[in-house]
């Protein structure tokens, strides 16, 4: 149901963001995986906002300040999988929704429609369509990528602010990513907002924005090289229609394309198919990966906690940032799925 | 499955572009319902190919001229639904496999990458990859139109092409169907492009393509009127990611956004909230609708059967005016699955 | 939904027994099997009606005539999967309903419950709850057989009925069934009520009750072997469970046991535990198969079509021996279901 | 997958008995519901073992002696349901695995099958195959219960002992159980061992057996009055098979019928249709229900632990009287989901 993605990597969320707690319960995770807890435990606080800047000194997103410790609840044994749910509670610190009460409904957020559906609005922080719901997505992201990371060592996987606001990486900035040889992952949370290169003028654009009241939104961008051939299923579970299924179901996204995406539809064909290079369809075919290098793109409102109404409330300028784990997370997933779903194809 | 769509307005396709035929089998469809059957066929024939340009004659689309006669095969009697699962068929004509046997794999096609999942490539036109698929969508949606419209009808769908390479409606253009007082589907099918103006451009563009071997890609919008509040279920099937993931199962896309899809990423939160116009969000908010009318565009790319390699199959050169019946066969089809979900919710 | 059956190997069927055909489609089925076709038509026509006893010359089972031809419209190529979709259509020849539209509610069947549940009652036949529905299932449990004999050429099936209102077959009977060497389904199908033993006696007791518009019920039971450890899900999916569900799906049934079922219930686990043959659990233990020979047995309730309520229409004095092949054919499907889920809980 | 039961009122079960804790999460109950979770928790202890008995003083039952201590972690916010996901935990007070640890394999159990299936046997006393996974399900079905009675207070359901080994219930018996005025439930939980008669005779038997490292199986009977016409999903999902499964999926099962059952297939046709008490079909007909009263039964087989092998884990000479609430809770979570199902087949 709604609460749950995945078809053979299944993962079902709960928790509301001012209730005891939230967490995930995962199924068909395959047995005899090992598990790095610490590698989990550090995806985890790769979301955590309250991180300060490096140059400005300035906390550059939300200033909740939640422990985020996770506890592996069942399916784990001796830090390998035992094939059973693997069920995950991380405990709410940080119940302040008096804070939230005291707001009016917020313009572009969740409050109100909740009401319509449900006949209630869940007075404690927006319910289930907080960003704090994310947490159990980088849970299930992180088990799926030990479990990708076991079957396909060499699929590496980096997600990076392409823009935030009018500032946008280019040509050149990207081919600097690219060509970094260690981990791109750890290069870019380098960059406090994960927007790798122009450190200080990211830094000095959110700082004034959260004095200001202001808010940004921008772009994530997504690569994954070494992926094999032939992952997605046909018509209805492609790679590209999965994949916007699981990055559209984030909060605050607004649009999601794959390759050149949206600029494909004004190329002539005669040019598209010239290029040696096929990145132009991000790495898939007709849904199913070519083993090219994948790239997808997912683009982020401006959030809607602006100053003015939202004093008493934390104030976050710019959730692009601490969005780049949960893309990263949900794209693990969505590997993971489709991998198991792949040995299921054939006989042999 | 890979080849089932929906929660509980749930369907199923099958067939082959070149086997003996192709079809669907719906379920979830409530009982009672009165079907138009001609209604059904009118929607089947608004995507065939083969019609003839009103100014300049030319055939725009691809020339394969199927008869595409529907034939329902259970779950309704006497004009209405049983509440069995509704099973259509509609026969191949043109089994003209040969064409396509003969040519190398096509750039951008997905053969290859089908030889990697399965271990063999479908000698018969691509398989299930071939945009004759979309057929099973256009009657599953058809179905769903009936079923949504007997519940709201005051529920407004059109979708129409908003580019085609380098045009694009103006701003004057889109206020103009905007004001169309009568069915905009019916204003938007009376052009041949489905572009609803400057027909004789886009017909010139389209026929020198043809001509030349060139192919476009395009971006299709949809707009609809009059949906109720509360549609859509939290965190992964919201109305905005089960929109995505419908849309960019269709073959050919690269691209989903809704509202102000990825411009939102560039605006300052201060001035998109100002609005007092939401239609910048798409009708929804937290991927729950909210009443105002919902907005949304798929991108296209070029089809990949360009001239030289393709001359002995049958070249379209641009898909997107095709697209169109498919885009808006499986919104209704998203509709329908959401409001009988939302039944659910409450035991009121 | 309800009209689907299965996990990965996962089968919707369609048609009521009265309308133009019946069909079944079937998702999951691996690439590359190799399919026989006049294999699949054989195990169509076992659950054929209309086949005269060898010793009286009388039809021991209902009288229509269908031909049952089996049409593939989708997902095999020259005799091998696709790995797309199966889709399978039999039309139906001898549409007379108004037979039964003459009939007074039949006590025992579905047809008024049916009103109530949808708001009208079909009038072809009883829809969806008529025995011909079966029809599907035997296709898809034939195909599923083909996969299942693919991966696992040793495992050896055969159903047969147990009992017959009182005749039921004894212990020297059943070790004489045990001991054939060839196949034991042909073995039981050489005997018209699929009954292996005293072929007279239960010829006279079907005659005679077909004449006095009597009606039998039964007990169908399976034996399997060759069967690999370790098929069969925990909690919820286990091969127990899902076989239950498999059987008590079937029209008429009213119970299902494992093993030595019920008779386990009253027994001293002291004496249970001291066999050293473990036949009395079927095969199975905490809901995974062990190696051993599979057991279970179904019952059905004495059809409702009697005489004096339903001479107009065709009197069946008993469906269980035409039954066999549907329970084999869901245990098939099980056996398919449970093959393809097990490869997904390792990951070598 | 395996570890989720229902379609709609949809819950996944996690935990292993000896780990940090069990519990579930429960998708699909709709908003608005009125929680008792004193009425919750009371259901979790009717299924608690170490119970004395009041005639002998023995503990009829496993000596463990969790508190089973229910927390609510989402879902649930001031009494009322949010529509979100109910998670619950119950933390394991008594993880003595190590009293398993020194066991060699148990006949009849599930450990050894285990192995085979997963490339690994979890030490800690049985994984997900211990009766201690029941705890989720009874959790589930209160929640389930608490449900449907708002819907339709007139269900009233009661399970009970209708044997153990050779001492079965007789026909006066079981009528002075119907005749019960108040809660049935209430009058056979008075019964130390849920058999509700000859109290002094059930405590000897079982007393006597646990001494002598005996076990002994038996069969649960449920009734339900009130039920509405109607509930049922035709082919796959029908009540009778929808039953089936739930029972079947509980350990230590070997049997399931429904009305007259096994007993249906010995009788002539004539005789079952010309009663007018329709309750040998079990208040269904064709999977659907009817409206009469519901009966089915289970068969359970002796427990596996017997003395010998088992005497340093702790010894349960009869599992029966336990396993009724669990029976009834599997019982009203088919009820919830079917409700629901129900109201998505007609669109009014």
């Amino acid at each position: 149901m709604s609460n749950s993605f995945g078809t053979l990597f299944r993962w079902t969320t709960f928790g509301e963001s001012h209730g005891p707690g939230l967490g995930v319960v995962i199924e068909g995770c395959p047995a005899g995986i090992t598990l790095d807890l610490n590698e989990l435990q550090k995806q985890l606080n790769r979301r955590r906002p309250g991180q300060k800047d490096s140059v400005t000194g300035e906390v550059l997103v939300t200033s909740r300040d939640e422990a985020d410790q996770l506890e592996i609840l069942s399916g784990v044994f001796e830090g390998k999988t035992l094939g059973t749910p693997i069920s995950c509670l991380v405990r709410n610190q940080n119940q302040r929704s008096q804070d939230y009460e005291k707001m009016a409904a917020r313009p572009g957020h969740a409050d109100d429609v909740w009401k319509n559906k449900f006949g209630h609005s869940d007075p404690r922080g927006g319910g289930r369509s907080s960003g704090r719901e994310t947490l159990s997505r980088v849970i299930a992201g992180a088990m799926a990528q030990q479990l990708v990371q076991t079957v396909y060592p060499q699929i590496r996987l980096v997600g990076f602010v392409k823009s935030i606001y009018n500032m946008e990486l280019n040509e050149q900035e990207l081919k600097n990513l690219a060509e970094q040889r260690d981990s791109k992952q750890e290069y870019v949370d380098s960059f406090s907002a994960r927007f790798p290169t122009r450190q200080h003028d990211v830094a000095t654009l959110l700082a004034q924005a959260k004095e200001a009241g202001e808010s940004y939104g921008g772009v994530v961008e997504v690569w994954i090289e070494g992926v094999p051939k032939g992952l997605g299923e046909p018509v209805f579970y492609k790679m590209k229609n999965v994949l916007a299924s699981a990055m559209m179901s984030i909060g605050a996204t607004s649009g999601f394309e794959i390759g050149d995406g949206f600029a494909l539809a004004q190329q002539k064909g005669t040019d598209v198919h010239r290029h040696s290079d096929q990145e132009q369809y991000g790495g898939q075919r007709g849904g199913i990966t070519t083993g090219e290098k994948m790239i997808f793109r997912t683009a982020f409102k401006p959030t809607s906690s602006i100053l003015d109404i939202a004093k008493k409330g934390r104030h976050d300028p710019c959730i692009v940032p601490r969005a780049v784990p949960v893309v990263e997370a949900m794209t693990w997933a969505v590997l993971a799925d489709m991998i198991l779903l792949q040995k299921t194809n054939t006989i042999l």
